[in-house]
Parts: C-alpha cells; sequence; structure tokens
C-alpha cells in the first residue's frame, strides 16, 4: 500500500476508518491529492469521483440519506468548497450527516496572492455542525514552510508537531461524533504544505474511537408528559420528513387505534395506516375555504400538537395552527422548531423511543376526535376520484397518475417545489419509500441526490421532477454512478409550474420572463449525452403505456418526459380545492 | 407604473437608480417578487432572467467586468443565496462589484420549520465588502406580524417603522458606496414579510446620492518614493490581471523604454508593448532548469519589485521572487497581497496615477537590467517558432494555432486551468482584449462569465476553455442571452489535462479516475440543446480551416470542439521547457 506521506492525511484517512465511515466522494484537484491517494488505496474505503461540487454534495447527501450514516466529501482548495454550500445547508436543516473534508493552502498562503486560495475557515458558519480548520502538519515539509516563515524556532519542532497532531485528533474526532449522533454536516479543512504526492509504506496509528452513549430523557418529564397525553382528548400527531422504519409498528398501531388520536402524515413521512390521514391539504382545503371556517377549525385545535420526524411541507396545517394554536406543542426530533409559536417542550431524541414511553401504560379515552376528521378526509378522497375521471391532461392529471403507477420496491425521489406540492395531495403507495430534500427546499440537488440514494438502495428507483429543477441540477448524470434500473419522470410544463399556483398577476409582462421563465427545453439532449433511454408522452393516451415501459428492465437508465399545458395548471388545481369543498 | 408596495422594495430599487446601478440579473422566486415587480417595471433597468444562481451569478459578473460597474444579483430566499457563492468569492479576489440582494423571510420565521429559509444573514461573511440583514418593513403587514409577535407595543409603530427606514437607507447606501468604491461584492439580505404581490402606482422617495472622493497618496510618500525609483538601476514591473486602457499609454512608454526597468505582464494585463515581456514562464523557466540557477537568479533580483493590477499566474515568478527576494516591493491596487514575503509599501490606488505621480520628474539611468532580460526572452521566443513547427499535433500545438488566429477586435475569454497556464506561453495578438477568473481560478463559472461579458461588449467575443470547465459550467446557456456572434473553442482531450502536468504517478490506478477523471463526453448535445452550430477538429489538417469557418458571421452562436490526444500532453510541455533551457 502507498498512501500520502502527510501524517495530516493520514490520520483523517485513518479516523474516517476508525468511525467506520466508508463512502467518499472525490472531485479531482491536486491541493487534496494527499487525501486522495490515501482514501483510494485503502480497500476499507469505497470512493466515488464527481466533477461538479455542488452535484457532488448532493450525491453524498442522497446516498448518506439512505444509508443513515456519514459520508465523506473531498475537495480541493479555492472556490470548490463553496460549491458544496447548496448541499449542506440541505444536510443541515434535513439532518443528513455529511463530513467535508476540504483541502486548503497553509494560512500563510491565504491572501497573499496564491492561486485557488480562498478564506475557507468556517465559511459554512451559518449551517454546519462542527467547523474546524486543523493544524498545518508540515513535518514532511519543514525545509519549505521554514524558508517562508523564517521567525520560526525549528528547535521545538518536532514535540510542536506531535502536540500538534493531538489537538488535531480531538478536533477530528468531534467532528466525526457530531456526524454520527447529531446527525449534521460537519467540516474539517485541512491545510497541505507542498510536496503534495508524496507516498510512503508506513501508516500512523490511530487511537480507538468510540461514540459516547445518548442522553436519556428524563423519566420524571415523561411521567408528566404521560399524564398529560393520558388526559387529553384531542391529540393531533403530526408526521415529518422520517426514513422508512423509524417508528415501530406496534407504536403506530396504538396510535391508529386511539380514538383521540389524529395521525397527520406528510408523503415524506415513510409512515402509513388506514387510520391516518396522509394528504393533509385535502384535509385542511375544505376548512379553510367553509363558511364555517372559524367552527371548523376550533374543533380541529388540539389540546396537544406532537410534532415527530423532519420538515413539514404542508404549509396550510402551519397557517391553521397560527391561526389556532393547540394549547400545547410537544416536538421530538433533533433541531427545536417552534413553528406554530406554540412549542412548550422540546424532547431531543427519536420518536419511537418517545412514543413507547409516554404511551407505556396508557388507556384509551373516548373521544370522537379521529373519527370525525377521518371520516371527512375519506370523503374528501372520494371526490377526488370523481374529480380526477372528468379532468383533461394537465399537471393534476399526471401526478395522480404517476404515483399511482409506481412498483412496490420503488425507491421514489420528489423535487421540488411543485412537484412534492402535487404529491401531498395523493396517497402514495405502501411498499415505496419516498424522500424530498425539504430542508431548504432548494431546486439545484435533488437529480443528484437521486442519484446517489439510488446508487446505495436495494431496489429500483425513480425520480419524478418539474423541468427547471431538472435542468437546473444539469450536471447530475455527469458521473459513473447512475444505474440501470434508475428512472426518471420529467413532468414539462415548459417552466416555473409554482409560480402560476402562488399569487400574482399571471398577466403582467415580466411574469413569464421573470417568475415562470418559460423555456423551449426538452431532455432529449441529456439523455443522448448521458446514454439515458428516451420515452415522451403528451396526452393521456400516451401516458399510460409509456408509464408501463419505464417500469420494464432496461439496459440503461430511462427518462420519461411527460409534456403537460402551461397554462391551465393553477385553475385546475384552484377549481380542485373548490370541488373539494 | 405598477410597482411593489412594500417600502422596503422600492427602496432598494429606488436606491440602485439613484447610484445609477442599472443592471439587474433575476431568478426566479417567490419571496423576491417585491423585487422582481419593481425592477422590471422601471425603464431604467435592463433586467436579466437566469434560472441557476450558479451561472447568474456569473454572469452578473462578467457583465461587471466589461461595464466596470457593479450589477445587481436579485434572489430568492432559501440556498438560492448560497449557488451565488463562487461568483461572490470570485468577484471578491478579482475586484469586481456585484450586488446580492437576497430576498428573505422575516427574522422570526427563521428556524422555525418554514419552507426556502436558512440563516442567510452574514452568509458571505468571509468573502464580502459590505453585509447587512436589513431591518424588517412590515408597514403593509402589520396585523400579520403582529399576531405573530404577540408582544409587539403596536402603537409605537409607524414611528419605528420611519426610524427603520432611516437606518435602512444608510446601509444601503453604505453597500452601493463600497460597490462602486472599493469594487467589492456586497450583499443585502431583505426580509419580506406576506402579501408578497401587492402592487400600487406611487413610490417612495429617495435622497440623493453622491459617491464620495477618493483620498489621495500623501505627496512626502510619493516623494520619497520618486527618489528611490530614481536611484535603481533594477527595477521589475510586474503587471497582473488589468482591464484594457487602465494605464495610460504615455505612462507605458517612459516604461518601456528606460534601460532599467524589465516590464513583465501576465496574458490578462491587457496591455502591450514590444519592450515588455508578456510571456513570464517563457523567460523564467531557462533560469530555473539552468545549471547556473543561482547567478541567473541572483541576476534577475530587482532592487525593486513595483506590482499592478490583479492576480499574477504566473507560478514561476512568485516561486524565484520568494527564494530571490527584491530590497523592495511596491505594490499599487485595491488589496494588500503580500506575493513574496517581501512587501514594504502598499498603495491604494489606480495603477496609472501611480505611476505617473512616481515618475514625474523622472530621468533615465544607465543599465543593462532590461536589455539583457528582453533580448533573453527574444532568443527563446525565436525557440519557441523552431519547436513548434516539428511538434505533432497536441494541446501546445493547438493553444498556438488559436491565439495566432484570433481576429482583432475580438474579447477574449480564458478558462481555468490548464486554458490559462498554456496561455501564458504564448504572445497574444494586439487588439484582443483577455478575462480569465483568476481571483479564485476556480473552474465553476468561465462560460457563465463569458457570455455575460459578450452580452454588454461592443465586439464578438470568443472562450477558449478546457473540457472539465466547459461541462462543469453547462448551464451557462440556459438563457436568452447568448450572442450569435458568440464563439467557443473547447479543447477536449477527454480529462482534466492540468492533472497530466502536475507531479503525482500517473500510471497510478487512481489517477485516471480521481486527478484526470476521463470522460466520453463532447459538446455536440449541448449544442444541439442551446441552438448553437457545432464544428469540430480533430487534426492538424481540420483545425486550420475550422477556426476560419468559426470567425465567419453565423446566424447562431458557434462552438468549436477540438479533439486532443489525452496523454502526450505533459511530455510535449516538458520536453517544450528543456528545449528553451
Amino acid at each position: 500500500m502507498n498512501i500520502s506521506n502527510i501524517p495530516l492525511a493520514q490520520q483523517l484517512v485513518g479516523s474516517c476508518k476508525a468511525a467506520g465511515v466508508k463512502h467518499i466522494v472525490i472531485s479531482p484537484g491536486s491541493r487534496n491529492a494527499p487525501l486522495t491517494l490515501s482514501f483510494t488505496e485503502a480497500p476499507f474505503f469505497k470512493c466515488f469521483s464527481i466533477v461538479d461540487e455542488r452535484s457532488a454534495g448532493f450525491f453524498a447527501m442522497g446516498m448518506a440519506q439512505q444509508l443513515q450514516e456519514p459520508v465523506v466529501l473531498v475537495c480541493t482548495s479555492g472556490s470548490a468548497v463553496l460549491n458544496y454550500y447548496p448541499a449542506i445547508a440541505e444536510a443541515f436543516y434535513s439532518r443528513i450527516p455529511l463530513i467535508v473534508i476540504s483541502a486548503d493552502r497553509p494560512a500563510y498562503k491565504v491572501d497573499i496572492g496564491d492561486g485557488q486560495v480562498i478564506r475557507q475557515k468556517g465559511v459554512y458558519a451559518n449551517h454546519i455542525g462542527y467547523s474546524v480548520s486543523l493544524r498545518q502538519d508540515v513535518s514532511h515539509a519543514t525545509e519549505t514552510y521554514a524558508q517562508c516563515n523564517p521567525d520560526v524556532d525549528l528547535s521545538a519542532w518536532p514535540r510542536k508537531q506531535e502536540q500538534l497532531a493531538i489537538e488535531n485528533q480531538d478536533d477530528i474526532f468531534q467532528a466525526l461524533q457530531i456526524a454520527w449522533q447529531e446527525k449534521l454536516p460537519v467540516h474539517l479543512n485541512a491545510p497541505f504544505e507542498e510536496p503534495l504526492y508524496g507516498l510512503t509504506s508506513s501508516d500512523i496509528d490511530i487511537p480507538r474511537w468510540e461514540i459516547p452513549a445518548v442522553e436519556i430523557i428524563a423519566s420524571d418529564q415523561i411521567q408528566a408528559m404521560s399524564k398529560k397525553w393520558q388526559e387529553s382528548s384531542k391529540k393531533l400527531v403530526l408526521i415529518g420528513s422520517l426514513a422508512p422504519g423509524q417508528i415501530n409498528q406496534s407504536i403506530l398501531e396504538v396510535l391508529a387505534n386511539d380514538p383521540s388520536v389524529l395521525v397527520l402524515t406528510e408523503t415524506t413521512a415513510n409512515v402509513q395506516h388506514p387510520n391516518f390521514v396522509c394528504s393533509i391539504d385535502s384535509l385542511l382545503v375544505p376548512i379553510e375555504k367553509s363558511e364555517e371556517r372559524q367552527r371548523l377549525s376550533e374543533a380541529f385545535r388540539p389540546d396537544i400538537v406532537l410534532s415527530l420526524g423532519g420538515m413539514l411541507v404542508s404549509k396550510k396545517i402551519k397557517a391553521l395552527l397560527r391561526d389556532f394554536p393547540p394549547k400545547s406543542h410537544w416536538q421530538v426530533g433533533h433541531a427545536k422548531m417552534d413553528t406554530f409559536f406554540a412549542l412548550d417542550t422540546f424532547i431531543k431524541g427519536e420518536a419511537s423511543a418517545f412514543l413507547e414511553s409516554v404511551t407505556a401504560d396508557y388507556k384509551k379515552i373516548p373521544s370522537d376526535y379521529r373519527s370525525f376528521w377521518l371520516g371527512r378526509f375519506k370523503a374528501h378522497r372520494s371526490k377526488r376520484e370523481t374529480y380526477l375521471k372528468a379532468l383533461e391532461f394537465s399537471d393534476f392529471k399526471v401526478h395522480a397518475q404517476i404515483y399511482d403507477s409506481i412498483p412496490e420496491g420503488f425507491q421514489l425521489q420528489l423535487s421540488n417545489s411543485s412537484t412534492i406540492r402535487y404529491a401531498q395531495l395523493f396517497d402514495q403507495k405502501a411498499g415505496v419509500s419516498i424522500f424530498c430534500n425539504r430542508g431548504t427546499s432548494g431546486i439545484e440537488g435533488s437529480t443528484s441526490t437521486a442519484v446517489g440514494a439510488a446508487y446505495v438502495t436495494k431496489g429500483p428507483s425513480v425520480l419524478v421532477t418539474g423541468d427547471l429543477s431538472f435542468f437546473y441540477d444539469s450536471n447530475a448524470f455527469w458521473n459513473a454512478y447512475v444505474r440501470p434500473d434508475f428512472r426518471v419522470i420529467l413532468i414539462n410544463n415548459g417552466g416555473g409550474g409554482i409560480f402560476r399556483i402562488l399569487p400574482g398577476d399571471k398577466t403582467k409582462n415580466a411574469f413569464e420572463t421573470y417568475f415562470e421563465t418559460t423555456h423551449g427545453h426538452n431532455a432529449q439532449s441529456i439523455c443522448q449525452q448521458f446514454g439515458f433511454e428516451y420515452l415522451e408522452a403528451s396526452n393521456q393516451q400516451e401516458l399510460g403505456p409509456a408509464l408501463k415501459k419505464l417500469y420494464e428492465p432496461h439496459k440503461n437508465p430511462v427518462l420519461l418526459e411527460v409534456s403537460t399545458p402551461r397554462i391551465k395548471n393553477d385553475k385546475i388545481l384552484l377549481e380542485y380545492f373548490d370541488f373539494l369543498s
């Protein structure tokens, strides 16, 4: 084995191994050569090469999202590190652990006019779990360093280097711990002195890494909460983004069969039960539009809102609970979010453990809270079927048909922004796991995320995306890791469909250019460039057969472009909301 | 006229107008609707719509680079703002004024689980001239705000809003001043409360904006420097990146005809004279490789180095002057850069003004400093011609032919990283202005920069780029602003050619995947997607006619893809250096 002869590179690579971090996404560069040389040489690691760091960031995030473990990003010095930032922010809010190891010039070469140098130290300060610029290791290049720093006392050198290595080790382990435990992105900035390409066969020793135990919720707090839970006859459980299998089935059954508990699940909650309301907006639109809005909202207003998991997509539940706040809002999760301005208890922890504790000695109490609202939801749902039957070819109709078509066992990735909002309006099939970048809800990395997630998943995957989001992330396929069973359904309505749905005057000159941003592009060239098979459908007759063909086995990944009319979609959606009410 | 009814939006738009900032690049979004509605309605502004904020940032930078005036970037809340960061950092180090106006949610909606929200305040802290999160203006939405902030005393409201508006105005003008005077990027973060789409016909009044006078260099300092300049017989003038016309021709003649002055110009210096050394590395390689390195380096070592303009590309001049530092290093520019660890005087100001002052009463002194080195340079140059004649088809040969082919009056944009390094080795034609993103030397935005720069230039433009840089910025043409006289020469050697030139073992397994990052792509699909005419050349016979055809008038923009062999380029370059010496 021939690894880098720079001790700091050995220390970083060895620490990742000690902490069981296996997946390394590398973007090409020279300053990061010591890391690249060492990571790619050790059979322990699975390395990936992606040129565009923005795409690499989301690709890594997609892998980490599926693996539920940290993934490393390695880049060179300079602006490379900035291109990760959109993925870092998404990971920060979605609680997905990324470990950025950025190579840097030594500190004394920053801001003196050398190339590919920026101020990397603390560059992600606003959105990072832990960030450190490691102490410079120049033991392999003492002479170069001394030449540039004539004031340095070389006699104290070896001891000083040893001390720096110990301090660096503490920082590296601290970062790894936060990535594993807090599921946050972390940043290790590593300054490397030239020469960068030196090799050695002797590795350094890394201390043993142990993940410290997580704190447990205080039992007296749980007792008090259990009591309150027992006494309340209107309990709303709101489940945001969650990875599949995060809540035990037995606990779900307890919730589902409690007449005082109404469970609302987001599309990305990956939790399903016939007694849950799986399309929040379908339940809330009729309240919002009702002449009895005040009375219905009061009837809906829960004693306790218990929110679990990550981000909520539904704006309507936020608006309703802000206007009609619950008596109590309990939140269980990683980061405190006072979404309804009514949070009184935040429990840092996992949803399942909390639910088990709080419902341990629980006895059902009589209530018609669930039955009333679940009944309304089911009535709305059958109305949707009626509406759909008569509906012309449009985004709404296409989305309905897509979610109905996805075979069991597929992973479904959804892009922002109109895609996830449409997906919310429909039931999602059991046996299909669902993901969407809702941390920052950006449109820049949905495709790259899907490609990364698909790569480490057992079964096949499908990405449903709008056109702006798809073309934005057009570098997502510029790598060697797109699986042949990867599928894309691109709903191309020729612009940003979300802007037609939002308020604002659609007849204004500026609308098409600066809001909707219309374009005449299709995905054919991109498919050609990256070896995708290309299918298309532009009316109701073509869609069914095309979807069927899409899911069949192919030698290459396949993209289905569904062209929908741009103009009518807002009216159809509003009519649907009227129809529901 | 129907502009946004939100006073803060009116204030921002009005202030840009007052400060004479005309070009506005808008990326679609809803939170920024108040800005978009107002900017696009006022005939004073020229607005542009670009979806991918990374590309939009570089497009705006390209315009600002040519216009020599600030350009505004407008984006929505959330991760959009992060996608500007690569362009912001480049602008920061290249001293190109960008004004980012990012829409934001009100502060009380940050980190509570709302969509498209990040911590935008101070997000560019490491690389920004001025940054402020403006005080929230809720005068149009008092009720919404009061509802979410029940503790607020509404009776004090109107006065408070007035006060906030005054403070905001100070900040906005401060930012505009730094953009104009310091040529730095600035960030105005603007929180907007819903409703976002309200319109009015009545605008607010903006105070008159005046740009404060710039300080003048102290005359006693100039006197002392003139004296020293007069006394030194070995003066090296190093000219980095400069916009064309920044140094008066009369001053250039004074420098060019002084036997004690050796002028070295970077490829991007946009300054030319037969007595200047326009290819720094061609002069320095033979010193570096000489058996008499020590003696020659001592002979080269100047009494004074005067560095002007922006970044230096040549690593060799940095290395030489670090090893053999001058007695004095004077730098004239915007930001102090102690590039050779020998800086004793930094003058904040423009090169031309300084040169005029310092050489005002100057009398030539006898010296053979210039004649010796200029003579050597000319000898090396004729060797280059000999070497080129016998050379096989390769990156080196192709670059030589390209720079020779560019018609006068063209603007030349160069990408990073091997492209600009090759360009350094050849003479550039008079009458061709040359630009390259050397602030951070990133590969992510060269094409977008070129498209933006071309849009506001009088004549035609040509971008010379490598394949990694070109495919990285593949969204650069996804807008309506690519001029029909825009040309691209893509030198596609199937990977990152720079890595072959750098040290490191090219036979190692990891090399091709993780350093060179080989790929089999060509630009045909991208040309098809964006309506470019596509030309190709893959040998010496095809190149000449293809270049000729490229510069002919066409209805659409044209791309010429030159396919060169991937493997031999490093050897050819090293052989050339040997041949020179």
